[in-house]
């Protein structure tokens, strides 16, 4: 069972996972600022991504697209007409509500059945202005307006996904990369959409970042090649530790699809959230978008980007399965996962409650803690040199403050999988302790052998 | 000498560096789309620095904080009212331009001077309009506009550098992290500027990344961690490879100086732009924030950004210095460095000119690339199984089209240190040639020694 979020958040502020952005002018819920441990950790998942997806696939290459296109690239995708939602304002407080946050029956939008529910946050009722279209994309104006320019306003826009820059390379990629389908371009990059209600930590934010690839396919293979891609993916996350239970598949129903595509199934993961300590939430989307983005941006730019099928002498436009993951969301996942409490042993013959981040070893922010028993001029140097050396390999912390006993409890909380004590004996004997996070054993290993000793249970990127 | 940028820039688009963003919808200066390579490249110089900034350090932690920050941030930073430029527009052709990029007169803007000028565009005399203050900063609008907010109307800005993130998190980072001056955070991400004159490929865009670390000191100590920074960064450079005949430094006259610093110096390579193959521009700034920005944030915040010295008893607000680096600009300034054309034998017996990246290895996008001679039922699976192996460590690319001659200069071409190739020989002998990039000299190496081989000429990560 993941933990309750509540828990991450205060580890997160506590330790260095996230801040709150921008905290010292007043917290929001529309972005984190992720510190220390929260990069390294981010980093390590992202890295995982983009060696399953990428590097270790002939058939998948790397792109890193702008974050701000041309706007006919939003305009061809749909984005710009049809990433909206309708809002209503409560004449009362002036508060503004998306239409589907305060009605949740069934079926489109029933002004009727708005109208008897009260205002959630001063509980008017009644109140409801007439809903209006509102945009998800956040806009900004680039160029120095030049009176004389025929080229409108200068309104670009900051991508919603990074899956549009994928689309707009196509033909690039093929050429230079020399690629054919069955093949796919993967990306990982920030987002940013207007979010109205943002909120539950990382999980729904202003900004946020996507491990998107797009699979271009032959029509007519789009079903296997879903298949293919779900379990794919699933197993992605099972591989590095979230438990089967704690999965699930979600079918969207044809008649909440988005507007770019014809089939998605979700990725769910047991977040927890809103108040719902079983709830399920969406931690990846696979879509199968045929082919809607190539048809829209062939049409709209001229440019041809079918695909000449030499072997049948065909001519046609990819379809596109696209595995959209969110790293942000990742990140809270493997967390909610990682964090549990149980006993540690204390000085005083009892236990005490630890917590502990049992983070796969390849996700760990940390590697390796080098501690010596104390601060003594016999026992630092060599324990920095051991650091020194085990730094060539892995992210490495050195830690000579405080009790060894709190020092450990704080390696346990951020998830370091191995510690590596040099305590006196070592000066005598040459060799150190080595702690695992999980079983909370100890080993005494030679100096000469503890980079091998990790290098064995350890990953090396 | 490092190559043109017109080499470089025809090479990014034909094997998939870098291509114009958007370009199906027609190329602009402004931005660029990394290809599957470059994405590597950039990537590899990230990691780099990452490491040398951050992991083999004790001194320094990461970051990564958001896009759009609180706006009284940048109120605070000085960025609204002082990341301006003057701008006059051509009342002939309505083309703006910065003053300074038609006045390069010594001093201050001088009306008169300028009118002696004629338009760069349209050669009208005479004919500019009054300067205009313009900013620098990109704005958007976030929140559904309430009609009852009274939290202004919403407008945020795209961060215009990293630092400010980092000045905002000072207090979560050293309490979270247990952090005392001499302490850096450092931050990779991108920027965003409304360039009134993008160009020369990726060494001026609307948004790039910075690869930026603060460094918190006691006030009295900044001129020796200035020279300690200012030499820690040159020697970076100098360590992936480029010349010192590449480089130099540039001190910034104090009239010209940023607003946020009290010295500046950068490191500026020989990116022969602008015209002059000589010309040198900068690389990375490394700046004396002094207590500036701390003190900015405190006062407008109402923190308390100061630090008590429990050894002096004294409190005292943090200087900064900040070495600020492009990782845009690193990578067109290793792609310059790397870029050669020397002659490699042919088949006739003769030489043929070869294009070869001499990037450091660590830098190179693709390690190694696994080649059967040709498409072969017996080389095919076993060259594969090599990939396979092989990939568990680095980025391989496999490649079994064409002559291997052809295969080569490709290679040669993105800079891959090693390729492997397996031949029919191979098949007797289980031995394959390993073939070096800059020496092209070859080796026959035991299949169940190629590992081993590569691995002790090139990097793990």
């Amino acid at each position: 069972m993941p933990a309750p979020v509540d828990a991450i958040v205060s580890l997160a502020k506590r330790r260095g996972f996230a801040y709150p952005s921008g905290e010292i002018y007043g917290a929001t819920p529309s972005a984190w600022d992720y510190g220390p441990l929260g990069v390294e950790l981010k980093e390590n998942i992202r890295r995982q991504w983009w060696r399953s997806m990428v590097q270790q696939r002939d058939d998948v290459v790397g792109l890193d697209s702008a974050v701000i296109l041309p706007p006919d690239v939003w305009a061809a995708s749909g984005h710009v007409d049809e990433f909206v939602d309708p809002l209503t304002e409560c004449r009362a407080c002036r508060h503004r509500f998306r239409t589907d946050q305060i009605d949740d029956g069934p079926g489109p939008y029933d002004p009727a059945r708005l109208a008897l529910v009260p205002c959630p946050d001063c509980g008017a009722k009644d109140a409801w202005t007439e809903p209006r279209l509102y945009s998800g994309l956040l806009a900004t104006r680039v160029g120095t307006g030049e009176s004389g320019s025929g080229a409108g306003d200068g309104t670009h826009y900051l991508r919603p996904e990074t899956s549009q820059g994928i689309f707009a390379n196509v033909s690039n990629v093929m050429n230079s990369a020399r690629r054919r389908p069955p093949f796919g371009i993967a990306q990982v990059g920030k987002a940013f959409r207007n979010e109205i209600a943002p909120g539950d930590f990382v999980f729904r934010t202003r900004e946020f970042e996507q491990m998107e690839m797009a699979f271009f396919i032959e029509p007519g293979s789009e079903e296997s090649w879903h298949e293919y891609w779900l379990q794919a993916r699933w197993d992605w996350y099972v591989d590095l530790g979230i438990p089967v239970a704690d999965l699930r598949l979600y079918e969207h129903p044809q008649e909440s699809l988005a507007h770019y595509s014809t089939r998605t199934v979700d990725i769910e993961y047991r977040f927890g959230l809103g108040g719902d300590p079983d709830g399920f939430a969406e931690l990846e989307g696979v879509a199968n978008r045929g082919d809607l983005d190539l048809s829209r941006h062939a049409k709209r730019s001229g440019q041809d980007l079918s695909f000449f099928d030499q072997e049948k002498g065909e001519r046609w436009v990819p379809y596109v399965i696209e595995p959209a993951a969110g790293l942000s969301r990742s990140v809270l996942a493997f967390l909610l996962d990682a964090y549990d409490v149980d006993e540690a042993p204390n000085a005083r013959g009892g236990t005490d409650a630890r917590t502990v981040l049992r983070l796969d070893p390849r996700l760990a922010p940390v590697k390796v803690a080098v501690l010596p028993l104390s601060r003594n001029a016999e026992l630092s140097p060599r324990a920095r040199e051991l650091c020194r050396q085990l730094r060539e390999r892995w992210n490495v912390e050195f830690d000579d403050s405080g009790a060894i006993g709190r020092r450990y409890r704080r390696q346990d909380e951020i998830g370091t999988p191995y510690c590596v004590t040099v305590d006196f004996a070592s000066l005598d004997d040459g060799e150190v302790t080595v702690r695992e996070r999980d079983t909370m054993g100890q080993e005494r290993v030679g100096l000469d052998n503890v980079e091998r000793y990790l290098a064995e249970r350890l990953p090396t990127c």
